[in-house]
């Protein structure tokens, strides 16, 4: 059984941890394939959520922004949806280019079905890039090689992913005859981030982006950085006070337990964990874990994205923290809670709290060099212990860690951030920004219209980027209305991009049933 | 005596030329420091063409764009104007930034005296930067290591120095409690794209540009790879046709003369070369160098930008040329001619064509990375030999010459150049772009509004950057309404942002004197 990665809030907290149990102060993760099994890597073509797409792989250049005259090359694996009945228009058409995350890009196109359904709507082609250092695009070629050390990771960055983008789609269109295409770009989480920077950044090679659950504002003091774990806490609080109460309380009740006689045994039993506990935090941890995971995930429709759970999982969790018999104790609830989390099929007999075995991971590396979201917990509005960003320790775990210094800075002076509103109410254009208020990440969204074409799309009841979901039979109405608003902007886009020129290719598209499924 | 360094075109075209004279293969230069004698570079505070400033200097990064752990800094020198009667408004208050071209920053802070004589009717406070690999900037502490290979010269690309800017101007607000400050962003030539540019990719840093003289489009198919030449010999042409023909007719005499008896120092005396000619080539090329450079520089009063000119210089090539005695060979008009180019003082004895002791200069290793701007000459329009690009060989010399081999797409990959009307029309803000047409540049240059506020600026009479030199009391009234004109959509830029809030500062700045100069 996989779990989710640890987040760092209660290792940094409890000074009680071992020195060795804060080896790895990873930040706060999106929800990707390393939170879960990975799928097959298929080398050859592949069908993934029932969409098929060819694999193909682009000799792709290391360091797009040095000339040392030494060239490195890497193969990078890209997907292209397969022509079907309802395929592309042909040279000119519409691309869509979804931004691959940190991780395998199957898992990706499987998850990401609006790309797919939408597609046919617009005669477009599909393309899923896989990010550089995951899933199968390692430079040095291998994993073991390219995760070696600092030097061989040193180009594990956005700025260079985005610049892969770039390369990948200029050629795509060459090798196509089709230079005219307009770009469509997606992105999720931090494929979300991507694709709005690569707006921004490259706006001759993508016409528009959708930008889906994408905390850009998440780095410096550009939000405040108690926000991501007060948004988790409401996600509980709103579901039932006394379930919030419950998990506040139980931090405490953890902690003089595990410093209780045989109490790290008692713990590993009440949580039916697989071998004994060395520290109470690694289970704190395992356990905010769960609950941040449950905040982006908490869909209202049944999800295996990272585990298999129910509609509405914290409502579940909750109900299951709240039910328990009268007198039963608070880590008894707890444990009742995360199971729907951890052990929603019921066939998990005891949890490995330390499962993971790639050990360093490209999320860890991107957080210890240029993204570094600062988060805190609140003493007033969270259900977890108060905690204050402690950017001195962090910096020196990542120097510890992976031999570098994080550049606190350098995102938002690459790709602002502060004053995002007025510095492009008159700059930029064609991006959607998708939140759901549910997802804790929709704290460093942009929740707010910038423009007539920068605009926000938020859904209250949304959690992380569910708008880019495969549609589903219990999808809810306003998930149904909100995808097609987003498809209607898009389709401005098209049509403006195509305008006078070209329009017969455009109608082609335009004419078809415009359902949004 | 200095020269300008010479244009390739003769190179490639003439086989003649031995390998040695081959070795170097420098695009088109734009005019800058290394076509004359270097200012002398202080380390203290400076006078540079009358404007007073401070010399400071910046610890910058070496590689914004990887992080190998292995951080490498250098120090990059900026100039700041010094605070007089008229200065800077303080915290809040405009900056006025100069993008430093390759070359000493205090020689483009001497000629770009519009960004000074701006400054006081905005109250802003006005920065020069170095280009890393330039002047002072030195990486590895000194010019020698820094230019040592190809390892040492790997950072020097424009991406590279559009982020020392973006992270310079981010630490100077910051200590200047000055984090609000609009920066209006300047520079000519090559520091005009990077003006551009560095609006486009940083628009959260510069509210706007002022991009003069930028030949953005100058890359792969954009424009013509002809028009350089094309417009240096339209400058010719409208002067005189008698001049232009001698001109076109020059090049066959001077093979003819060179492969005669004796020709290589018949040629010598001819055109009063302190040393005996190797080639006829290394003379066809410091011709076409004063060609070249004569339109660039081509100003209606009389400049001492690279060397002392005339106001009018071609015009008065083209009358030294056309005036000699009838029976003047045509040889004897083109010496005639180009006396007024590389010795209008008269002071010259002999001219010594390979004075150049820098060896590998920066614009030569940029023309062999990213700055692929190819150059032909056309067989109908040009004075010059016909001549076609030949990518291939331009690549090997390269590669020859620099161990390096170039990306010739690179450059509109990452900044864009192609359809940049339909690309920019709704997206991006506040750019002027400037061209003079005499300037053989303006063809690589954008002449056209692309939106209501990038705006093209076109003086038919202008050459090179004229709007940013120092205003002179011969300057004729269009480039003092010009000049205007540029004042005023930077000062509807400043008004933008100040909008409701700080409205009192820029105030301050309004109601000064508003005269241009």
């Amino acid at each position: 059984m996989h779990r989710p990665r640890r987040l760092p809030l209660l290792l940094i907290l409890l000074g009680l941890l071992p020195a060795v149990a804060r080896a790895l102060l990873p930040p706060p993760r999106f929800p990707g394939p390393h939170a879960r099994p990975r799928p097959r890597a298929g080398t050859g073509d592949g069908v993934g959520g029932g969409y098929e797409f060819e694999t193909r792989y682009f000799r792709q250049r290391l360091d797009h922004f040095s000339f040392s005259g030494e060239e490195e090359f890497f193969q990078q694996r890209y997907l292209v949806g397969r022509a079907g009945a309802g395929g592309w228009a042909g040279p000119g058409g519409p691309i869509f280019f979804y931004c691959g995350n940190e991780g395998d890009i199957a898992w990706f196109a499987a998850n990401s079905g609006l790309v797919w359904d939408a597609a046919p709507r617009f005669a477009a082609l599909v393309v899923f890039a896989e990010h550089r250092y995951y899933g199968e695009s390692m430079p040095f070629g291998s994993k073991d090689k390219a995760y070696n050390n600092s030097r061989s990771m040193a180009y594990l960055t956005a700025e260079q992913a985005l610049a892969d983008y770039a390369v990948l789609l200029t050629d795509l269109k060459r090798n196509l005859s089709s230079e005219s295409s307009p770009v469509v770009l997606f992105g999720g989480s931090y494929g979300g981030m991507l694709a709005a920077w690569m707006r921004l950044k490259y706006p001759h090679i993508a016409v528009g982006a959708l930008a889906s659950s994408a905390p850009i504002l998440q780095f410096e003091d550009i939000v405040p950085d108690t926000i991501f774990y007060d948004l988790v806490s409401n996600d509980f609080k709103r579901e039932s006070l006394s379930c919030f109460q419950t998990i506040k309380d139980s931090w405490k009740e953890l902690d003089e337990q595990g410093n209780g006689q045989d109490g790290l045994l008692k713990l590993s039993k009440t949580f039916h964990l697989c071998q004994t506990l060395n520290t109470t935090g690694a289970l704190s941890d395992w356990l905010s874990s769960a609950y941040s995971y449950l905040a982006m995930v908490d869909y209202p429709m049944p999800s295996e994205f990272l585990m298999p759970l129910p509609a509405n999982p914290i409502k579940e969790v909750c109900r299951n923290i709240d039910k328990q018999p009268e007198g039963s104790s608070i880590l008894e609830r707890i444990y009742a809670g995360v199971n729907i989390y951890y052990n929603y099929t019921g066939t998990v007999d005891c949890f490995d709290l330390d499962d993971d075995p790639h050990g360093m991971g490209g999320w860890d590396w991107q957080a210890c060099t240029e993204m570094v979201m600062p988060m805190s917990s609140s003493e007033g509005l969270s259900m977890f212990l108060p905690d204050e960003f402690d950017y001195a320790l962090y910096a020196d775990d990542c120097v510890k860690n992976f031999g570098v210094r994080p550049r606190p800075r350098w995102i938002s002076t690459e790709f602002g951030g502060h004053n995002i509103s007025s510095v492009l109410e008159k700059f930029g254009s064609n991006i959607i920004f998708f939140n759901g208020l549910l997802d804790p990440w929709s704290g460093g969204g942009v929740l707010k219209n910038i423009s007539e074409s920068v605009v926000a799309i938020v859904a209250p009841l949304g959690a992380h980027h569910i708008d880019l979901r495969p549609a589903t039979k219990e999808d809810p109405d306003w998930l149904v209305s909100l995808r097609e608003s987003e498809l209607e902007i898009i389709s401005g886009w098209l049509s403006d991009h195509y305008g006078a020129r070209g329009g017969a290719l455009f109608q082609r598209a335009t004419n078809k049933d415009s359902a949004a499924s």
